[in-house]
C-alpha cells in the first residue's frame, strides 16, 4: 500500500513516516507538511493518508483526500458531531473509501481497557492502578477514569454486587479515588512514563492487565494495523478499537 | 436456583457446598456422597447438580440427572469420546436440560489465555512466564503449553511474522523451551502455587496478562458462574469458556 | 538443636511443631501445651523453645526457661518496658542464654522494610503499594504505615528534598494517604492474602520492592532463622531483624 | 561544587552537562571535548570532573586533574590492572583526592545485585528473569549472569542447601541457564528496554525485586551521587557501590 503522510515534519509525523519506511508491506510514498503542496498526493499515487497536524487544516486535507477516493487515518483532534457529519456526508460522495478518527493508537491501552471490562463481570474486587513521571497535572488519568466506567459499566450490564470492603479504619486517601464504585490509585514516580494495571480478585485468585508504555512511538503500532484495515472498512469509523478483531 | 452437589464429602465437593451456600441466588438442597441415595436429590427438589465425583459412577450419576431433567456441572475426569456420545444421546431424551463437562474450572487461567491469544496478532513479541512451586514434576505447565499453542495459531492466523530475536551467544537454556515458535520460560520456587504471565510487546508498549491462583478454592467461581448459566445452555457443552459471554 | 514448642496445639504452635519437624538441623523433643507439665522440657533435654503461647502465661514460661538455661524465640505478644526489664534482669543471671521477642516473624516484610528504607535516599520518588483481602478492617496496612516511616526517616537523614509531584487537578484519594510525606495506596481484593510493593523512580529507571505473603505458614522460616541464631546471641533480643545478617 | 564534563560532546556526556545544570548544589564550569583545551578546566576553578571519554585519552586526563587535585568521576572503559596500579601511583602525590572508576552508573542494578545477595541466604529458592529488547546479542545479560553468581556467592557462604527442584519432564530450555547453579531466564520482548527481576522464595511467601531501566539516562542520577561523595573518598575507589552508603 503505498502511504502519504500529513504533517511530516511534526513530532509525531515523523515517527510515523519512520514506521511506515520500516514496515515491509506499506510504502511512503508522500511526506507533506504546512508548507508543502497537497497535490503531491496524487503525483505519488497515494492509496492512504496518515493526518497528525492541527484542527485548523485537517478538513480541507480530509476534503482533498475524499475527492481523490484517498484513505485517511486521522489522529488530529478536534472532531466534533459537526465535523464527522460533515466528514459522512463528503464520505457518500467516496464510496469505498474509508476515514477513522481515533483519539488513541495506542493498542495496549485500548486492548487492556476492553480486556477490563469482558473480565470484570467474573470478580468479586477490581481495582485500577496507574503509574506517571510527576509531572502530570490530573490523577487519576484519563485513561484510568475511561476504564474504570467500562469496568463498572460492565458489572452493571451483569448485574454484579457492589465491591466486597470491610475497611473501617482508614486514613484519608488511602483508599485511592472512587471512579463509578471503582477505586482508582494513582502513583507518581519519576522514572515512570505511563502505565496502568487493572487487578481483578475472586476466591483464591487474582488476573491482573498491565500495560506500559515506555515511549511516545507507541502510537506507531496502531498507526500501522489502522493502515493495513483502512481499505476493508469503508465510510467513516471512530475508535480504533473497532479495528481489531478481537471477538 | 436449588442446587445439590454429588461428592460432597470430598475436598473439592466440599468446598462446592460451602461455596453454593454463600451464594444469595443458590440454595444447597442437597449434599450427597458415595454411601448416600443419589433419590435425595428428587426429594429436595435439585435443579442442577454439581459433580466432582469419580469416573466410575459419574456416568450413571449423570444418567440419572438426565432422566429426572437435572442440569449438571461435571469437574469429573475421564470423558472420551464414546462417554461424550453416550451424554449427547441421553441428552436427546432430556430437551432443555444442560451438562457441562469441563477440565477446568479456573475462570483467571480460561480469561487469561483467551486474552493472550486475542492481543498476540497485535504485537512483534509474545513470550510465557509460568511459576509453580518446586514440587511440580513437569516444566513447562500443561497451562503454559496450551496457552503458547493458543497464541501461536492465532498469529499464523493472522499472518504475523516470526517473532524477533538477535540472539547470537547463549548459555543453554537462556532463551527458555520453544513450543509452536512461542518462548515458554518455568520458574520453581517455594513459596509460589500457580502463577502465569503472558508478555506481549510492540514498539514503545508493552502488554502483560498475569494469573495468580493462591488457593485451590479458586474453582469455585467458575463452578458458580458455571450454575447460574447452565439452565441457559441446554444439551452438551464441553470447556466452561463457553459460559463467559466474552464478546 | 534440641527445640521445645510451647503453645504446640494452637494454630501457630501446631505449624511451628511440623516446620522443626521437616528442619534436618533441628529435633522436635517436646511439644507442650497448655494442659501439659512444663517439666517436659528438662527431661527432653530442650537447648531452645518456640513460645507462641498467650501474654497470661508467656512470663512464667520464659521465667522457666530462664532458669534452666533454654534459649527462647517469642512470637507471644503483651511486651512492655516493664517486661523487657524483668527480662533483663533474669537473663542477667543466666549468662550465655538468649531471648527473642520478635512482633513479626516474616523474613519477607523485614528485608521489604528494609530494602526499601536503604534506597529511598537514591531516588527521587518513593511510594507503596499494599494490597490485602477485602476483610480486612483497617487502611493503609501497619506494615505498609511502618514502611513509610521508615522510607520517610533514611530520606530525613540523607537530607534529600520532599518528593516531585505536580499534580494540579485530582480526584479525592486518587493520590493515596499520606504517612510522613509518603504515598501509601491501600487495595482490597477478593483473593489476596497479604501482599505490598514499594516503588521507588528516578530519572530513566525505577526499583521495586515487592513481597507476597500468600499463606500464614510464612512465618515459620523465621522461628527457623532464629532458632539457628539464638544461642550466638545472648542476652534480650527485641526484632527479628537483628539476627537477619544484612550488612 | 564547580564540576567539568570531559568528553561533554559524546551522548552520555551531553546527558551528563544537562543533569549537572538540574542539579540545584551542582554547578557546570567546563564542557570540554576532545577539540578543546583542558586547561579550561583550571580557569573556571573546577573541582570534579566527570570523564566520559575514550580509553586512549583517559589517563591523560586523569593525570593532568591530579596533578591539580581535581577529583575525578570515570565512566571510561578500558582499565585493568597496570592502569589502577598507574592512578595509586599518582594519587600517593596528591594527597585528599579522590578517583572513582565505575563500569556501572546504575543505582537501580546495583541495589538489585546488592538486595538479591543480601536476602539469598534467607530463602529456599531464587531464580532471575531478565527482560530486554529483542535487538539484544546475548543471553542472559551480564548483569544477570554477575547476579547469579552474587546470589551463588552468598548461599555458598552462609552454607544453604541447593534449592529444591522436582522436575523430572521438561522440555529442553524451560527452566533456563543455570549460572552458578542459579536459574536464569532471558526474555526478548519488543519495546522492553533493560529490566530484571529476582523471585526469592521460601514457605509461604515470595520476595521480589526488579529493576526497570526505560532509559539510557538512567547512568545521570549514579554520576551525582558520586559527584557529591568524591570529596569524601579519597584515594581510588572501584565501583559505584562503595559510594552507596547502604548498611
Amino acid at each position: 500500500m503505498k502511504v502519504g503522510v500529513l504533517g511530516a515534519l511534526g513530532k509525531v509525523g515523523a515517527e510515523v513516516c519512520r514506521a511506515v519506511e520500516e514496515a515491509p508491506d506499506l510504502e511512503l510514498v508522500a511526506a507533506v507538511d504546512a508548507d508543502d503542496d497537497i497535490g503531491a498526493l496524487l503525483t505519488a499515487g497515494t492509496e492512504a493518508v496518515v493526518d497528525f497536524t492541527h484542527p485548523d487544516v485537517v478538513m480541507d486535507n480530509l476534503e482533498f483526500c475524499l475527492d481523490h477516493g484517498i484513505h485517511a487515518v486521522v489522529g488530529t483532534t478536534g472532531f466534533d458531531e459537526d465535523r464527522l457529519g460533515q466528514l459522512r456526508t463528503w464520505l457518500g460522495n467516496a464510496p469505498g473509501t474509508g476515514v477513522l478518527i481515533a483519539p488513541n493508537f495506542s493498542i495496549g491501552a485500548i486492548l487492556m481497557m476492553r480486556f477490563a471490562a469482558a473480565a470484570a463481570p467474573f470478580y468479586d474486587s477490581v481495582e485500577v492502578v496507574e503509574l506517571h513521571h510527576p509531572d502530570k497535572a490530573d490523577a487519576p488519568s484519563g485513561t484510568a477514569r475511561r476504564t474504570a466506567e467500562l469496568i463498572a459499566a460492565a458489572r452493571a450490564d451483569a448485574g454484579r454486587d457492589p465491591m466486597p470492603d470491610a475497611t473501617s479504619t482508614a486514613l484519608d486517601g488511602a483508599r485511592g479515588a472512587e471512579v463509578s464504585g471503582v477505586r482508582v490509585h494513582a502513583l507518581r514516580v519519576r522514572g515512570m512514563v505511563a502505565h496502568q494495571e487493572v487487578v481483578l480478585g475472586g476466591t483464591g485468585e487474582t488476573l491482573t492487565v498491565r500495560h506500559d508504555s515506555m515511549d511516545r512511538s507507541s502510537f506507531s503500532p496502531g498507526v500501522l494495523t489502522a493502515l493495513r484495515a483502512i481499505a476493508d472498512h469503508p465510510g467513516l469509523t471512530v475508535g480504533l478499537e473497532s479495528f481489531l478483531d478481537l471477538d
